[in-house]
């Protein structure tokens, strides 16, 4: 933005306009643009919904000043209620695919087009994505980040500290990559559950809507210097997936043991119950350290071989690092 | 079977040979074969699961010495996870679909084959289907029957009184025809939730185990003669069902209420609450009576337009027409 002080003609490049109502500091303008993506699967349709109805009463979802970008990740997908058509697009954001010469399927062209469109480098820019996602698993109102980005994690201790949510930090899993959030500077997902595929749930969609809030709620305060870090994070942190047992020629030879069931963030601990046979027979959980369960049922995993995943609770101290990472990112824009 | 009395040859025609073990009688041999059905919708799997597992372990339900023909109704749908790929198949079973000169799409090849392969006049001829479904509606282990078959209300007797389950007869609904067993002389179905689309359940897996069993023991002892009929059924009357409310472009405008979710069965009170829109308005329930609702946010429903189903609960004696009609149907048949 140009303007002239004293006669000469000066840039001014700066992050928000704030305005003093009653006493609290508001943000007026600013440059960076959040983007709230939902339907990423298509058979996910609780925040689509929310979405639609949030478009028609402006007022159900209070963004704090902050602009934001609402888009159906998977169209093509959402419009027949199905996870996706070619490939799950949530997997498809990998530079070997994105970059490909030749054209791959409809999901890497989607990738290609959100970057196109929201990326940060895109159209639209934007710096910072919220990927909202159900799930079939008891899950809970939960966050998801992956690796270990500084600024994800400042951001998900100010969710955390707002609604005491429990956040899975996914890493070193080389079968699971490509996850959209990863392709913007800052991001995170909110993954709600139990819901199964293709079914809208009012405690669903007024869950997804508290989860927004607070993400908005929290990126607005970082703007406009208000916001207060909680000293500590907790995270689950991935260590592995567990397959379901299966016969030689691949199919199923066991479901989860019914005492695990909806049982997600509760420590699992050594020889307890964990897949039942058929005819009775119980499998124990085979490990010498408890390990918390996470995505328990996720029907959308029986085709990745994942019966479920396993994570270890850790207590960080939520470091300067993180914060001012966080604070580079929502800084960097210029009102034009 | 032709065998010869006094030198005179003799067709002999009968429904069972009967052997007396530890003072019961049990089925040795009878012409009559039950047709068990399970995935005629692709993405319920546990019935499907079921079957492999009692294929590898003949112990795990006892088919009471009847003869029995498993079957993947939908075997194309089933190895995509999808309820169908063209059209539904539990609805494919009409006459002008059926009987049509030229070729429509796989789900009615799929409806013919079935019949060619083991419908009443089939290669492997079946009397009686019973067809194995999962929903995402609390609906409990329950069976559903279609119209007034009086050999349907039978065997729904008797199953009711050896598991106490619920019966909803659907009828009277124009725009829901052509399921599976209505193609059979005598059938059920068995419909068992909640349980999400493409989720392993090992409850659910025993549910239906328990279900298949008690038909197939009700089943074998009207043969053996040791059947005893309960007084009465309780049937839930198909009443219709109820749609949404929508915006004018179709998009969904309420999501049901709470208070319902998972409450099928439970019946509904004039003016409770049934759905709830995103500013937190409550639709009630307009009608002066109450009704019991079924199928409660079944997800394959949505493109049906169906939210839930009402019934209306009513006690009927068991008649003698049928039970006669169902001793004819399993008793036509011949040991060649």
């Amino acid at each position: 933005m140009a303007t002239t002080i004293g006669g000469i003609d000066i840039e001014v490049s700066f992050t928000a306009i704030f305005v003093q109502i009653e006493g609290r500091t508001q943000i007026l303008m600013t440059g960076l643009k959040v983007l709230l993506v939902a339907g990423t699967h298509g058979n996910e349709i609780n925040g689509p919904w929310l979405f639609e109805q949030w478009e028609g009463r402006q007022e159900l979802i209070d963004t704090h000043g902050l602009e934001t970008v609402c888009v159906i990740g998977n169209p093509a997908a959402f419009e027949v209620g199905r996870r996706y058509l070619d490939r799950d697009l949530n997997r498809s954001f990998k530079k070997e695919l994105l970059e490909a010469s030749a054209h791959i399927d409809l999901e890497v062209d989607r990738a290609n087009e959100l970057l196109a469109l929201y990326g940060p480098r895109g159209r639209v820019p934007s710096q910072l994505a919220i990927d909202i996602h159900s799930t079939t698993s008891a899950m809970g109102c939960s966050l998801v980040i992956y690796g270990r980005r500084p600024a994800d994690l400042a951001l998900a201790s100010l969710i955390q500290a707002r609604l005491g949510l429990p956040v899975y930090l996914h890493e070193g899993d080389a079968s699971q990559k490509g996850f959209l959030v990863e392709a913007w500077p800052c991001g995170l997902v909110i993954e709600i559950g139990p819901v199964p595929q293709g079914v809208l749930d009012a405690i669903i969609v007024e869950q997804t809507r508290l989860a927004i809030n607070a993400c908005l709620e929290s990126i607005a305060e970082v703007i406009s210097g208000a916001v207060v870090y909680p000293e500590r994070l907790i995270v689950h942190l991935h260590l592995g997936s567990m397959d379901f047992p299966r016969h030689p020629n691949g199919q199923l030879a066991a479901c989860l043991h019914p005492s695990i069931v909806g049982n997600d963030w509760r420590p699992l601990e050594p020889n307890s119950p964990i897949f039942l046979r058929a005819d009775g027979e119980i499998v124990h959980f085979c490990s010498e350290k408890s390990a918390v369960p996470v995505f328990i049922n996720e029907a959308a995993y029986l085709e990745k071989n994942i019966a479920m995943s396993l994570t270890r609770r850790e207590i960080w101290q939520v470091e300067e690092s993180w914060i001012e990472n966080l604070h580079e990112i929502v800084a960097i824009n210029e009102i034009n």
